[in-house]
């Protein structure tokens, strides 16, 4: 299969850098010249253009890791192959489909998919196969979507080393997404910020700390859009965690160790769960 | 040097384990059989005893690891060596030091410590030598202590192969503690607790949710003596973490692209900094 990757970050990177030694043919498309001298030289792509118009008419599959501002731009300005699959990665999905499906031609397949294995890095260096591997991998199905391509997308995404593709739609993604992955963040960031700095914090930390702010070295641009593009739903999931943790300040104010202990149970028992 | 382990539990063990070939003699007590015939099979003790008063007065270095709610009745029940150094591992100092120094003699070294390494798994075979190295440790100086044996315990910490110890009063090590470890696992029972389970949430998720809510598999009886016994510093914690979070909350609802931005970055700043 002939394969576009348009935007060699580290999303596109990790695309490129997994479908390698795969059989397809993988071009890339990025404004910067040293990345896609360092892809061409790593062998992952055959060639790069600045220009997805060069390339991108050619092939059956384009996947494009641009930020999710740029996306539609690019879905004005790019002609696809018909009956090729056209998609994007962006983390949030209703108010997003939508204007794409309204600017893509009727015989591209346009199929929204979220690979959900990232990196607190920018840039294609820091693109690795490796996350994709045991990854979870959600596939956006809208009514115009043919069976057979979203199939075709799953073993896709297995081959790259995903788990069993999730089908959904926008909706639920976006509601579930909010509370897995925007939330989490929100929570880091907050929790980072709160540091009164006091004391030198990095001799009292444990693992716990460490892991709780791992993700709040954060790519501002991008995740300021996701946030504000889910809002209803984060909002919403930022809300139940506050009620959650109020719920907890609660019973340490009191003294009630009942509840403690309760609530302390019911997470141990859902975490095992996972 | 002649050293007891009071309670092979994970703590116990792993330092049971991080001594084995430092050329001591290292002793276990414990209540329970089988944790001691595996770790004498293992080699990591010479032999083990149900009950303290059998070995301990014999000892250079006690390290208790049991509950704090247990150790004070350890602490009235047993003789220790006149000029030997005692420990607690207690994750909360000031409501507790006192206490202890009021039972143990005045020819006994009391040193509390804190060794930042632990693991969401309870019992001896979960013990990990691993852990120690490079974590952080802390120092719970009080009047009583001698500096010599202050600066003794911060090399057979880094003998272990724990960072250079951090040493400070107790009220200090409560209040920093509140932020880095209690205030971290209240969000993150608070968070896995909030999920509304309206989806197959371990389908949804990616490293955040993960790393985020590995703590969420806690100790009940352990963690809620920790947080009542902390609370005036940890509602602190609690409360300036909220406010950060709600100043975000307020920014998604007002669209407020500037101030997320602003948020991130600070946070991205700080996380580097560690």
């Amino acid at each position: 299969m002939k394969i576009a990757i348009v935007g060699l970050g580290v999303v596109g990177g990790s695309f490129a850098k997994a479908l390698k030694g795969k059989g397809h043919e993988v071009y890339g498309v990025d404004i910067n010249d040293t990345t896609i001298a360092i892809a061409k030289a790593e062998g992952t792509i055959i060639e790069g253009y600045h220009n997805g118009k060069d390339i991108v008419p050619e092939c059956d599959l384009t996947i494009i890791c641009l930020y999710p501002s740029l996306i539609l731009d690019f879905l004005r300005k790019t002609t696809f192959k018909p009956g090729s699959v056209v998609s994007d990665v962006v983390g949030i999905k209703s108010s997003f489909l939508n204007k794409a499906l309204e600017i893509v031609a009727p015989d591209v397949e346009y199929i929204s998919i979220h690979p959900m294995a990232g990196k607190e890095k920018q840039g294609y260096i820091y693109g690795d196969a490796e996350v994709f591997r045991g990854a979870n991998f959600i596939i956006i199905q809208h009514p115009r979507n043919n069976e057979e391509k979203i199939r075709q997308m799953a073993l896709f995404a297995m081959d790259l080393g995903f788990r069993p593709a999730r089908i959904m739609n926008p909706e639920d993604h976006d509601e579930i997404i909010s509370y897995t992955s925007q939330l989490t963040h929100a929570i880091a960031v907050s929790l980072i910020n709160s540091d009164t700095q006091k004391y030198e914090t990095g001799k009292y930390i444990g693992d716990s700390f460490r892991d709780l702010t791992r993700i709040a070295n954060i790519n501002e641009n991008l995740w300021s859009e996701l946030f504000l593009n889910n809002k209803e739903y984060l909002l919403e999931s930022i809300t139940h965690f506050e009620e959650k943790l109020s719920e907890m300040k609660k019973a340490i104010m009191d003294d009630d160790i009942e509840t403690l202990k309760k609530n302390f149970i019911e997470a141990t028992k859902r975490r095992e769960a996972l």
